[in-house]
């Protein structure tokens, strides 16, 4: 592929705007439409149609071998007669010859083609390998391919309108989406809007060649793109998108869309794109952990985009609420406080200057009901937000009810104030910088108002929840963008000792460590393991380390043969002294011998008898769409019943894993519930890196499960550990 | 009152309808506005203008003395020289004149007045002063209040609008609010939807005479509303309005929105309307139980109330959802599933005639994408839904993307064709009877087709999750108005031996029963109690009744004035034969005499070891607003960490009980988890309703505490029991 482009300013930028290096030709000089036609059924008529109405400042060549012009356009027979540099193909041809077109697109220089036909890997093996034929096409000729089996893509700033769909406003809302009308809910939702719109939007098809990351980097470096919205059933390269996601969700708001939260949806997705949807649960902790901000209600996309890509990453905590009627704040109160946001009290100054503004007002204290007795006038609104603005203790206001609709509500008769109102407070939210958002009864009638304050950036929203959800977005994506930058994590080497244990196990045929090799590892990566040992026959019970005889200890059988040493008896607890140990190690072989004939018995394990403490259970599993993941929660009923555990990817920082205590719903056991003292928290944290990075320096580890952990004030006891190696389920 | 109305046909009412019996004036032949004005301005010249302009079929009386004519109406000085009969009376007047002005309407013999102005209860110790007499003078002159502090009301079906709003549409709902832009808001949504309108709406203010539960029987009876929208922060009488809605709510869906699930909404809605917000989770307990669909977003009550006013009662559990694009279906199965909805696959013959219909769809099992390729065409939907509606599987059917905005998306040549379609849908919703909702991307763009579906009865929204909501709802309604009528909970009378108990206890100046005689309390009522005995002395050890003398028992020390036993070492457990007994009880006793010097001890209790099992909860507690409830949950850290507890108010039925059970988070723990045998839930949920049975014949027990209470597959132990009596607060 031609790197030209990349050096050469593009016509179709905004002046002076660096290009991005990878994708440039999704802002394309020039458009060659594969299979363009006269009849006007046909999308590689209408495709040329959509670019000459919305005005394409590039070059278009229509391409057709039985034609020499198209809507007034000379059009060429083959790619190799079309004059000048191609930046972008559009293949409107067939499915069966993309292959040989993407093959002529190579031959011809072209840098990135799109390509519209379903019929490849989402419809079966024949398509499938369709797809891998086309992709080596790509590849041989240094092609990028968007799709196949996409909707197309658009530029709202260039007029590159490759979808076909009316009504694309310029704006600053970028959005990568598996589905074209989930994308095209959102242009509707701008066309209704009138004043918010969009950058660049790209069907991602079947992510054949390009994947979601590739094209969030260029979401991130794109100058017109203020937020990234991103709709999303599975991902084909999950980590990658995950490391995407962490470079550009500082920069700039990813408002991520998952479905298959629930078997349905997860089913519904599968069939749609033959991706792979994956568990929620791992997908949205991956996401998070990435600075992305998940909606989880396709109503909310849209709002939520549109105001974080205007808050510039400002806090959004402390939201003060106003209107003029009791009901609406309430409401307010209650969206905004489920959604993690306070309602700060007023300063005494604040509430003594509303006070002379509104001197009947029913409630002066936030939120606030400037209402009292009769109806307030929208005069009020801007005066009560410039005090309430100032307030130090407020990060953004939310104005609920009938502002923006008064004239709606009360007639024509208000409509020069209200519109003055209007403009009064767009003034008041650039100069005070705080995020302003306005909750109409009457969003869905186009005001006069209501246009003046969309036209000065303030969000107008129908609902109070999503306006409260808008709210919460934004202060995540403070959050987010400010968040220290995590310690780099060190490539971490890989452990000697890891690899020797799995081969070891490997070469008996073993598919995982036997216990004591996993503490040996555990041990080998830093984790405090209690003293252990392996007693081979009974009679060796008098030569056991002193300080496993000193106290009580628990006697566990080890053998590769048995998984689950409780069900078959094979624990012994609370035994001391060597005689007892020997004893009751005799009995313990003894009994396995009768009931697991001819399992391999390795021997005793010895361990010491933990302490008091917080069953705590910490793993590592695999998930198909982002790979290894921590888990962490609490022992016992919590995991069993309440499934009260978290994720993370690894390596897991050390604010991801403080983060991951946080957020088990039964906290409070670790706060020092029930009349016990606080865990050891750091030590806690400590074991979950330790164990992450135990995890990266050993790759064959596909599965780690210490069950339980004992934690109290003193520290952290490992139970039991299980590691189960690569290549096997286990 | 006079009550000849009831009797009288009302003019304003649809012929042949039946008046309900209560509140009639809700319904006026005439009206009084008292406050009469010329100024426009002013609500006492609005009011006349829009009884007007909204064409009122009855008699409109300004009353003020200083006017004779009010646009174009005959003012008369005072309600004496009024002529006729008067159902009503607007208020228009300041609050201080409210006495003096109810009380000439009661001379009058107005049956209703409707108070607008604030200034009553809410606004503190004088206002409440103000509507006490207010109160006092309506009683005397047999004169029923709306308010004060109220919107006021209106009739949708009459003209009656005495709240000034405009554009206020006939319909089917009916709206009780504490709040008028609550009320608003709704009414700007029925604006905007152009076909649903109201019935009623009453602004119930501060609920000074009628409340909650009159007004919703009225709306119970009243033939032209369909389903009733209440936005309540508090109810001044909760217990009335539950047994109100168990009435209502089985024949006519009741969607309720309560403010205050947070602290923030509830602080928020005791200041607006002087209300107690009370528990949000108590009420929300005791609304489920009394048959009211919940709706918590402000954006959810006019669609949900909309589509359960249509539904008739139909199920709507099982949802086939068909679209024209992959991410719409996947985001529709999504919120269908999480709100409790399934989506039954197809039958086999539905699919092949789907084939035929769009033998290029991409997914042809449910959730269905008729698309394919190319995009489909609107008269592919409703072919596709006559399949689909006549699957025996299928409940109903929700229809997501385009349709309804296929002349939007794709311009006016589809419009015919588009709106052709809709007529067709609405005839086979209406033939197979089966609800049907479409969600339309473009559901804000005012299309033919979008009107032609909304007046053939169909709701069209624009947010899938909000079209989930609403079937789910409607799923819900369902269940309310087929569940099996409770069995009669016959009064219950008076506990003799409850009433001893707490008598005797009151006499030493207890305010709570001892163990002993709080066990004695619950043996009475049925509840099956282990044998238990009260040692005086360790002396009378040996006199034990044989059954506690056989095995391990527990000592606990009884006193008035140990609250925590085990708090102060008052508990040995596991103690054996006469002879530990008599031992451990003086122990026991020392330990007491020395840690609680003059603590007044009854003696030691002595009970038996309770076997292994499930340890749970079981407690009656006061509510302020709804009165006694039931509360169950699991024991230990469930209650304790994850307050995984459950409410009813009392007497609970069987149904309850048994939903009581599994509405608990961890009841798979009752289902026998971890290896262990389900729990006698038959037991358990006979324990239930033998405590509520307890509870409502012992008004002075206030509080029961049975903690913990042992469960296993043999049946239910009482572990602790502890019962608080009234006047204290224990």
């Amino acid at each position: 592929m031609s790197t030209a482009l990349a050096k050469a300013p593009s016509i179709v930028t905004q002046a002076g705007a660096d290009m991005p290096a990878a994708l440039d030709f999704l802002k394309p000089r020039s458009v060659a439409i594969i299979g363009a036609s006269r009849d006007p059924s046909k999308r590689g008529n209408r495709a040329i149609q959509t670019l000459l109405d919305c005005g394409y400042a590039g070059t278009i060549l229509p391409i057709n071998p039985k034609e020499t012009e198209i809507l007034g356009l000379p059009c060429y027979p083959d790619l190799a007669s079309a004059p000048g540099e191609i930046d972008l193909a559009m293949v409107c041809t067939p499915a069966r010859v993309a292959p040989e077109v993407i093959a002529l697109c190579g031959e011809r220089d072209v840098h990135g083609a799109l390509v519209l036909a379903g019929g490849f890997s989402e419809a079966g093996p024949a398509g499938a390998e369709l797809e891998a034929r086309t992709l080596a096409a790509a590849r041989k000729g240094n092609v990028r391919l968007i799709g196949p089996n996409t909707n197309g893509m658009f530029d709202g700033h260039t007029g590159l309108n490759l979808t076909g769909w009316p009504s694309v406003y310029a704006g600053g809302l970028g959005v990568l989406s598996q589905s074209g009308n989930v994308a095209l809910s959102l242009l509707a939702q701008s066309h209704q809007n009138g004043h918010a719109g969009f950058s660049t939007f790209v069907g991602v098809g079947n992510e054949g060649d390009i994947r979601f990351h590739e094209y969030l980097r260029f979401f991130g470096d794109d100058p017109n793109t203020k937020a990234v919205i991103v709709y999303a059933e599975g991902f084909k390269d999950g980590r990658a998108f995950l490391e995407a996601a962490r470079e550009v969700a500082r920069r700039k708001p990813v408002v991520l869309y998952k479905a298959g939260r629930t078997d349905q949806g997860e089913g519904a997705a599968r069939s749609h794109s033959g991706s792979l949807a994956g568990n929620y649960v791992a997908a949205s902790a991956a996401l998070r952990q990435a600075g992305v901000i998940q909606v989880e209600r396709s109503d909310e996309m849209f709002v939520v985009a549109d105001l974080v890509s205007r808050t510039g990453g400002r806090p959004t905590r402390g939201v003060a609420v106003l209107s003029e009627g009791g009901g609406p704040i309430s409401q307010a109160a209650d969206a905004l406080a489920e959604r993690g946001l306070d309602l700060p009290p007023l300063a005494e100054a604040t509430v003594a200057a509303l006070q002379t503004i509104t001197p009947n007002a029913s409630q002066l204290s936030n939120p606030i009901d400037a209402g009292g007795g009769t109806d307030p006038h929208p005069r009020y609104m801007p005066a009560c937000a410039r005090e309430i603005l100032a307030d130090l203790a407020v990060d953004a206001l939310l104005i609920v009810g009938y502002f923006g609709g008064y004239q709606v509500r009360y007639g024509a008769s208000l409509r020069e104030i209200e519109n003055e109102a209007a403009h009064q407070l767009v003034a008041l939210a650039r100069e005070h910088g705080k995020p302003v958002v306005v909750q109409c009864h009457y969003a869905e009638f186009p005001t006069e108002a209501i246009a003046i304050l969309r036209e000065g950036g303030i969000v107008v929203v129908r609902s109070i929840e999503i306006a409260a959800a808008a709210l919460a977005a934004a202060q995540r994506f403070h959050e987010v963008s400010t968040a220290p930058m995590d310690e780099a994590s060190a490539p971490t080497p890989a452990s000697a000792e890891a690899a020797q244990l799995a081969a070891a196990a490997r070469t008996e045929g073993r598919s995982a460590l036997l216990e004591p090799e996993a503490m040996q590892a555990l041990a080998g990566a830093g984790v405090a393991i209690p003293p252990f040992a392996l007693l081979r026959a009974p009679a060796d019970a008098a030569r056991l380390p002193a300080e496993l005889l000193a106290g009580p200890v628990a006697l566990k059988i080890v053998s590769r043969d048995i998984l689950h040493k409780s069900d078959v008896g094979g624990v012994r607890l609370g035994i001391s002294g060597a005689a007892a140990i020997e004893a009751e190690s005799a009995a313990l072989l003894a009994h396995i011998g009768a009931t697991c004939p001819g399992a391999d018995i390795a021997g005793v394990l010895v361990t010491p008898m933990a302490g008091k403490g917080v069953e705590v259970v910490i793993g590592v599993t695999e998930d198909p769409q982002f790979g290894r993941l921590l888990m962490f929660g609490l022992g016992g009923v919590f995991v069993e019943i309440m499934k009260d555990v978290v994720f993370r990817t690894l390596p897991v920082s050390r604010s991801d894993a403080r983060e991951m205590l946080d957020q088990i719903r039964g906290r409070a056991l670790l706060e020092g519930a029930r009349g016990m003292a606080p865990v050891d928290r750091e030590g806690l944290v400590e074991l979950l890196l330790e164990v992450s990075a135990l995890a990266m320096s050993a790759p064959d580890f596909v599965e780690i499960d210490l069950n339980p952990v004992i934690v109290n004030a003193e520290g952290c006891a490992v139970v039991d550990a299980r590691i189960l190696l690569a290549g096997d389920a286990g």
